[in-house]
């Protein structure tokens, strides 16, 4: 590709706001444009790169024997419908209807859309297991895009689904994958850790996911420093120890207690630790019950533990007005003791303890009323939480197993799912003839890896202040060859040279441009990112050579023209 | 592959009802399945036909010098607005908001997006002439769906857009894209006519479709024997002979007329021929405007042109009330003598009378009162059309260069279009900078093919009544490669000779069934249609060799085992 006739030049002009490397040198260096927030462009060079990504992902799923196909991008309601998935899946749900007024999901996954396709057919033992994926269009009504490519509204994904007869062979397929991910992402130049993680509106019973450590990623995960635990702080649990279980229970006691809203303040009044308060968060759910999460006092609810264990699709915080008039208690004094007692008779109230409060003695929190709190407080005597569960969100220097959690941050870059019979339980006809002649509905797995946010991982890793060091594999071309100088003599042996490239099918970009300067050209070739830089000029032709430099490497040597060649001919 | 592992098998049971070969074929042999009407799923084997089909249209749109790229697939409506085609693609377009209330178009074709991304960049003379291209899902809300690939409601286009300097400069590239497409086609094994035709609501000049002549086609097109002349139908020109000019004109006459309604009628109560009768025919645009089209007897209006010449985007038949109501006129009886005398004041009417018109003598026809007809009608003395133009759809046997025109039908696999200034002019900053600084609006093309639509004509072409004959470039495997009996020792060597041609990356697809009769192996073999048999079995092993048969041919040879990789391998 001659560079003067590409389309998408670099440009200088990007937002000083970007703080994303990744987007910042994309944009530059004429990769992607935002079409709107959220939706990009891949500009020519940007889809080179997005199709060899692609490629690799598709050698290494073919080589696991998943087979590609493709699914319409409408995906009828009804589907979704069959699953419940059209509420589960939330705002980020786009719908549409045709003029014939039938309505379509924009999926953001195809759980359903492939079921339906598999039973289609009539599957018996003998065709299990199989792995059938895609590369396509997936769509996700974010609140908020950021970032460039790594959170978008609109991106192509490579999504699997395998069928099987039961779980022992799943778990075969589920190793697998995991086996072949991680040598996709090692072909990308990502060395990625696998984490277990939360399923999302996915469903299923566990699932990991792929993550680059980064500090621009979204992930904040939990590891050991040797690595035998690692889980998103969505599901990370940890060992939570007995604090003060010798002390011998004492009386409850009701005190006044002039103090504000904060932890803090009930600390301060009563010179007491802060693991010994109850934090008391009352929430409301999709469905207006009312979720009053206890938990020690210098832990944080986990959310997303809160939502599986009262099984709700969305959480949000009671509001002042809501806790005095629905519940008759007051912000800030909440306490689970007797919490239910003046509750407006309208509504549900759910208590949710978390385990770590069996584990402390003698308590102190809140009394429903202003200006009240409770000393004392112990569980089962005081109050009885409708249930009792791990809700806590793991820290740094929490333990798991002796061994102290350490915080990463990551960019979440694919994932594997194990689903079961989340989906073939819920949709008609999802089974399989077994042995005996008998319907049997099928145990699945699902696999996702999305293909901009994998490129911008990339970019995140392999980069300097001057721009884009491309892995080999992936680069979009392997060469920048440029050439210096207006003399003709120069530009004609370059363009020869250009030429015996591209006979070789070795890939090559050239900067022929004839109105650019020297520095400009450099500064180009270093923030497109080419793993080869060649340099044609006077100075080098007068010694018969080219300047030939590593993107990644200072050093620059001297090679003569005519074996140039040799040097990047590859056995094919 | 083997064929055991394969999703998506061969199935016998298709509609009786289909009539469409191609799509019988690609639903038996497991290439498609529906999801909803006019949405296909590409299962395993059509899916890798699909990427060879855009792996060879890649290749020669490379060739000639495009560059692919890729836009989202939600256009923002604003830009659609920009153009007003959210208004002329009408119900065809697809529209959905976010949960911010942005609306987006589920694009048909992508010109205002690529002009969008174009002109985020500082485009000057030098960067001109380029030609960008994607591959993407395009979307039609087609009322009916039909005949599988044939015409659908969702579908994978390969759609580019030219810019240039000027008129001059787009010229080369219509005739390079023009002649790319013919080569394209050719590599798929199909012989394409080149016919001038209508631009639908992509706008510009002229156009031209590349279509694959077929009964099963939806394009009806006149060509000449000699093809210097075809044109779709939509389109067609021909020569209007004078018929009667040396008569004399012959006073206006007013006569009782107890007829139908039907052109039929006038014949017979006149007696006269049916090219002296004037059709009328009142049409309603979608401005509510009333148009009456007017024409020599023998002769149908062509509604495209029609639309083309009053600029309206969507025509229906007035219906009799409104003929009554608001013209005061009486179907059957319509005429375009004194119409406007009685129409209704809050409505207007335009009267297009064809050419043909004024190359007849003494017409006769309707007097826009139930049974009263005129006789001797002359143009300009009578009646007074406000356009005068070609409104005429042309016929078998119509002349064009004095040579007659012959019909045919065929189905459209591609289409370039000159677009000229027609969104760039439009379009904010659609300009390039030119040689004196000054900013010029460029001057543009698009071309477009739809990959399933050229699947399903590959089929409609090559096939016979045992299944598909796919041409080598774009069959999903080059060898069908299959075991017969049960004896161990043959499905040993069998599987040999599958991993010599794996391991050469011959394609091959091995039926390893080992519970499927030989009758049947034979019929899927012929069904989905690779290039070459190769059958292994007891008989064959006996006189240590195989046998191998083209799928487009009777004769079988027996080739030596060790001898068969030979034949089959090529230089890579």
């Amino acid at each position: 590709m001659k560079y003067s006739k590409l389309f998408g030049k670099t440009s200088k002009t990007v937002s000083s706001e970007e703080k994303i490397v990744s987007n910042k040198l994309l944009h530059q260096a004429g990769y992607i444009r935002e079409s709107t927030s959220g939706r990009y462009f891949f500009l020519p060079l940007g889809q080179i790169v997005q199709q060899k990504i692609m490629q690799v992902i598709k050698e290494e799923m073919d080589q696991s024997g998943s087979q590609e196909m493709v699914s319409p991008v409408l995906h009828p309601l009804l589907l979704w419908q069959e699953t419940n998935r059209d509420k589960s899946a939330g705002f980020e749900l786009m719908k549409i209807k045709d003029r014939r007024g039938m309505e379509f999901a924009l999926g953001g996954t195809a759980e359903e859309m492939f079921i339906d396709v598999v039973r289609k057919f009539q599957i018996s033992y003998r065709d299990l297991p199989f792995n059938i994926y895609q590369f396509s269009t997936k769509f996700r009504d974010e609140l908020r895009a950021r970032g460039g490519l790594l959170r978008v509204r609109e991106f192509i994904m490579k999504d699997a689904y395998s069928f099987h007869v039961d779980e022992t062979d799943f778990k075969k397929e589920y190793q697998l994958m995991s086996d072949t991910y991680t040598k996709i992402f090692k072909r990308l130049g990502l060395s990625t850790c696998i984490v277990e993680s939360d399923n999302g509106y996915i469903g299923g019973d566990y699932c990991h996911e792929f993550v680059v450590e980064s500090d621009v990623g979204e992930s904040r995960f939990l590891v050991t420093k040797d690595n035998s635990y690692a889980s998103h702080e969505d599901v990370a649990v940890f060992t939570k120890q007995e604090m003060n279980l010798n002390e011998l229970p004492q009386l409850l006691k009701k005190v006044k207690a002039k103090r504000g809203n904060k932890m803090e303040d009930g600390v301060k009044l009563h010179k007491k630790p802060l693991w010994q308060q109850i934090k008391d968060v009352m929430f409301v759910d999709e469905k207006n019950r009312f979720i009053l999460a206890i938990i020690r006092g210098d832990y944080d609810v986990n959310e997303i533990k809160l939502k599986h264990i009262i099984k709700a699709n969305e959480l949000r915080h009671a509001d002042d007005e809501e806790i005095r008039k629905i519940i008759h208690s007051e912000p800030g004094f909440i306490s689970p003791i007797n919490i239910k007692q003046n509750l407006d008779k309208n509504y549900e109230l759910i208590v949710v303890a978390d385990d770590s409060l069996r584990k402390i003695c003698n308590a102190y929190g809140g009394a429903n009323e202003k200006y009240q709190d409770y000393l004392n407080i112990n569980i089962d005597r005081d109050y009885q939480p409708d249930i009792e569960a791990d809700i806590a969100m793991a820290q740094e220097g929490c333990l798991i197993n002796n061994k102290k959690l350490i915080e990463k941050k990551g960019i979440e870059v694919g994932n594997i799912f194990q689903l079961g019979y989340y989906y073939s339980n819920k949709m008609k006809d999802a089974t399989f003839v077994d042995k005996n002649g008998k319907k049997q509905p099928y145990y699945m797995g699902c696999y996702g890896i999305g293909i901009g946010r994998t490129m911008a991982a990339v970019v995140e890793i392999h980069h300097d202040d001057k721009g884009i060091i491309w892995p080999e594999e992936i680069a979009p071309y392997k060469i920048h060859l440029l050439v210096l100088g207006k003399e003709l003599k120069v530009l004609e042996q370059a363009t020869i040279l250009y030429n015996k490239f591209c006979k070789e099918k070795i890939e090559v970009l050239f900067d022929d441009r004839q109105d650019v300067m020297a520095g400009e050209k450099f500064a180009d070739a270093d923030l497109l990112g080419s793993p080869y830089r060649i340099v044609v000029s006077t100075k080098t032709l007068k010694i018969n050579g080219v300047e030939v430099k590593k993107r990644d490497s200072q050093e620059q040597k001297i090679v003569e023209i005519d074996q140039v060649i040799k040097l990047f001919r590859v056995c094919r």
